[in-house]
């Protein structure tokens, strides 16, 4: 199995034994680059409009899928809102848990992202099989994917109608983290940084695009002032 | 007050000058960069979490507010949803309209969307004041705000208890557009395209992040195959 891991997950394996999150994801440890970020800045976290992983667990069951459809919805308390798909295996979960993650992958994790975006939890775990690796999340017990750069775990808003007319689901953001090498002093900040932890955006079909620099520009607020 | 106008807006408003946007904005026509965007494609024009315009007129009021938290929520009939603060004069215009439109604003607006979206349309005219121009959308009325890269005519689905309770709307999209220098055969692709046209990403507090460049990974599917 080892020799068909396609290079650029070799690669990112390999990324992850050497940092501290391979320590923390089998021991537990809550290294220095995975801060808490405060309730009220979580909503940081997606205003840029990453791709996000969606994950949940429910009696012994995980799944992850990917979903370039999420939003925050509130600042505080704050609240998110994601599309599930009535075919996914993460939406039965969240319906029986009450509870679910939302992940930010960086560019490092673009062909796991593919690749649990492209296939379903429901009859394989989709963690068993060597698509990614998580551990339970603090708060909730949805599983935290490694290698992120940022996790939100949310309780579920039940609101059927909203659920069913539009496969919509709200939750509240109960607990965040950050990897603080790009986010920092409450914001994002991929200055310095190595460019394989920048956010990753869905244009289409598998196809995504890195965020990328600071917009420079007069902030002065009206012209006819 | 030409003489106030900062110099980022100066040199964009001379940028739309020598291309074809001002002629089209003075005399409706449709350039070959403003291209209609095929309805079961237009969820694309927000897949990868730009930051938005919102506008929206109603009896001969109009207003453009900026929004970072909006999102496709269906692919056919499509559907987006996006969060209206109950203090925005937009909002009262899209309930009362029934109609809004929402436009990807590119780099070179990135201080008009910071100007609009920390300015109050409800006791002057935003357009009427010069912090943008715009000219109505052909299938809503919805102002269509000049410099774009991107806009969608909606129409409002309503529904008051998500409204009320969420500040969430939802639309039905009824008309799609996009500038085809970063918009083509279907999807957003910025190579070779002047950067400013790269969509912008709200990270907080009027900081902006553009879109960055495509992410090369290994698209096989499974590593356990």
């Amino acid at each position: 199995m080892k020799s068909k891991t396609p290079f650029n997950l070799r690669q990112l394996n390999r990324g992850i034994r050497v940092n501290r999150f391979h320590r923390w994801a089998r021991c537990g440890e809550n290294p220095a680059m995975r801060q808490s970020v405060p309730l009220d800045r979580c909503s940081r976290l997606l205003n840029h409009g990453p791709t996000v992983l969606v994950s949940a667990e429910s009696g012994g069951r995980r799944n992850v899928m990917a979903a370039a459809w999420s939003m925050p919805l509130d600042f505080m308390p704050p609240k998110v809102a994601v599309v599930l798909d009535k075919q996914t295996f993460t939406r039965t979960l969240v319906e029986t848990s009450g509870h679910f993650a939302l992940a930010v992958p960086p560019v490092a994790l673009a062909a796991l992202t593919h690749r649990v975006g492209n296939t379903s939890g429901r009859d394989r775990d989709k963690f068993d099989a060597g698509l990614a690796s998580a551990e339970p999340g603090p708060a909730t017990g949805a599983p935290l994917v490694d290698g992120c750069v940022a996790w939100l775990e949310c309780r579920r808003i039940p609101e059927p109608h909203t659920e069913q007319a539009y496969d919509l689901f709200l939750g509240e953001v109960v607990a965040a983290w950050a990897d603080d090498r790009v986010f920092r002093n409450g914001r994002w900040d991929f200055d310095g940084a190595d460019d394989s932890l920048r956010t990753l955006h869905h244009v289409a079909g598998g196809h995504f695009l890195a965020i990328g620099d600071v917009v420079a520009y007069d902030t002065s607020l009206d012209p006819a002032a």
